[in-house]
């Protein structure tokens, strides 16, 4: 996948070799709703390198793209994906730690590097029934990654992510354990595919992508106590008025019409955004200690 | 409504205009449990800026009259609320943003004035089957507000928070989206209000106000670890064991009858409550920087 | 219960009284699995001052032992766990008040100390469909305690937390309030324990105690956001790879066979583990405020 930051036209045509991309409908020129499917269905998408440094382009892209509003995310053949290629392996991993501390310090988790780049996306999770989920740390000897141990206990609550990784076993997709983690739970893969892309469709069509990514922020990035989120909300929401999502919002409803928001988070975003520190994690290197 | 700190002594012939105040049962002359209803049910109880001051000023006497043990919050007429009235609209709310900094600095989010006055009360909530709910913010342009960005992650949990903040969409109140926001769902608005009233009762007669108010602020305003909890838990439990309420309680159930709590927060906080720092919301004017 | 640290042979044959502990199966001599019993049938199990030594001192020798991989806890007779001795009493309490703030200060709560020293071993709850569970505290004039302020909000959902506390009832185990809870509920007690120690066996056959430990202190030590975490995760998870159960969980995947996990959190805990500040709560006397 090329280096350069210039969006492309289509993303059908993006030279990647590990996912795929394409435009929902597949006719569209503009890419309102892009379908992303990990693509190495031999593997059961098992994660690559490779695969990696392509999810992490793409979401760059889509970051910097005005015209994409939804982003449906699934895999090629029978399976989502297995989790990272154990016959690739970790040898290349281990290569870091013969650099002692400085190589150490500068390794960065691949899978946490996609999910902080998905991250920036509100992510809503459907699933078909008979899919099997499993966190198999545990079993490998491993630790958890890709963010999950941040995520995992807030998406989940702390007493089913406990659960997941202390047995480290596969379960149901309909498993009531899991039942946090997923908005909806279809009969077949077909149908599951079919809902994330009418879902997708729905947000690209009625929502304000500004609205919903400063309101990811203000539940990912809020204040500890309800005081200092009344002081945050209200800054945040009077200067959302003026905003040009918020009028068109507010004519369409009263005109009774779809509305048409053109607002972006790179020239929308409220004033004071963002309110948190920012961490550079690309550059974080020689830190030892993680701040709690 | 009177500006006065008086407590009214009945809440029946207090001089509101968009909430209805009575006492549960209506006979009642002392204020044990106390209904509370939105009332403009010609516009589905839209919130105005004339609702948020009584229910402000409403809950600011609950708190002070020892009397009242328990609310039960409702609307007159077919709907729950509506959500702010847009068709009084936001134009108020605008003029302070001419004021330029220090104009927007001072405003503050109605609804969130009404959930922290209401957040000194722990909540439940049933709610009728055929209710629908709806976080519409992303379909209007706005972002969320009334503290939900506080409030709705910890209560649901993140990922069905952002689920319905996303879609902005309305679903059923039986919806699995919601579960864990409502504790029961009743078939009918009938039952669910007397289902409330029930509710209220008996936490008016079987438990212990200031019992029931330092667990909510040890949860909601515990340290974050489990050992500092242990810490702050050890101290406020051994000074709780001296209070009225901790030998009523252990007598009364001793002698196997019901108990007859007369603590109150205001005359019997335990030593050492508040343990945090508080936040006032009201003269935070100024203050450009959220502190996380 | 003898003093000592050093580790018993067999944990049958421990001198305690208020809990009974044995090898599952009981022919077995090695304790990998560890069945621990609350033991005053008579009183349903009510928590004694003697009780909770035990419990502290046995949670302190399964931690040391590098033989035990999980334990199961269940109570002799009909009921797990009634809560507090009432008969017995608090008078032993209120001693320390008469103290004044030196002996306030080096009080600690029982229940909070056996919370602790559980809470460093990851615990899976299941549920006998008929048991009844209640959080009382409101109903007694008191406030709750055995770090349950910490814990229920994280691992019931706020919502469901305050519900509990603030009823002070008693709610059926499959009560859908409990049900973030409890990871299954079974129909009798007996199929509760037996599943009990299916998923311990399980998880004593399939896992390595390290990768357990250390991913509940990701997620229960972790830092408050997603990219400290990214930052974190990429830095344990690579020294991982290094460990002995990493090797062994790789070799017995790709042999596909059980693997045999060796690693102790003593020897193998990973570079840079503890990473959070330890609190060391039976030393924390004569501060007066809780950091938040």
């Amino acid at each position: 996948m090329a280096n350069s930051t210039a969006i492309p036209e289509s993303y059908s045509s993006l030279p990647v070799k590990d996912i795929l991309i394409s435009h929902v409908p597949e006719t569209c020129l503009s890419p309102t709703v892009v379908l992303l499917q990990l693509n190495r269905p031999k593997k059961l998408n098992a994660v690559t390198a490779q695969m990696i440094e392509e999810l992490v382009t793409a979401y760059h892209y889509f970051e910097l793209d005005d015209r994409v509003k939804a982003i449906v995310v699934t895999g090629v053949g029978k399976g989502f994906c297995v989790g990272a290629d154990l016959g690739v392996g970790f040898s290349g991993l281990l290569e870091n730690l013969k650099g002692g501390p400085p190589a150490i310090n500068a390794y960065r988790d691949g899978g946490g590097r996609v999910a902080l780049a998905i991250h920036n996306c509100p992510t809503i999770r459907v699933v078909s029934a008979n899919s099997k989920i499993g966190f198999a740390f545990s079993r490998r000897g491993l630790v958890m990654e890709a963010c999950s141990s941040y995520f995992l206990p807030r998406l989940l609550g702390l007493s089913r992510a406990l659960h997941l990784v202390t047995t480290g076993g596969t379960y149901a997709a309909s498993d009531p354990l899991l039942a946090q983690l997923f908005s909806e739970v279809l009969p077949t893969p077909e149908e599951t595919v079919s809902r994330a892309i009418e879902i997708a469709n729905e947000i690209a069509a009625h929502t304000s992508t500004v609205s919903t990514a400063v309101m990811h922020d203000l539940m990912c990035r809020g204040p500890s106590t309800p005081e200092e989120a009344h002081l945050l909300e209200s800054r945040i929401f009077l200067t959302t008025l003026l905003s040009r999502d918020s009028k068109e919002g507010m004519a369409s409803f009263l005109e009774k019409r779809n509305p048409r928001f053109t607002g972006t988070m790179r020239k929308d975003a409220p004033q004071g955004w963002p309110w948190w520190q920012t961490t550079d994690t690309t550059s974080h290197i020689g830190e030892n200690k993680t701040k709690l």
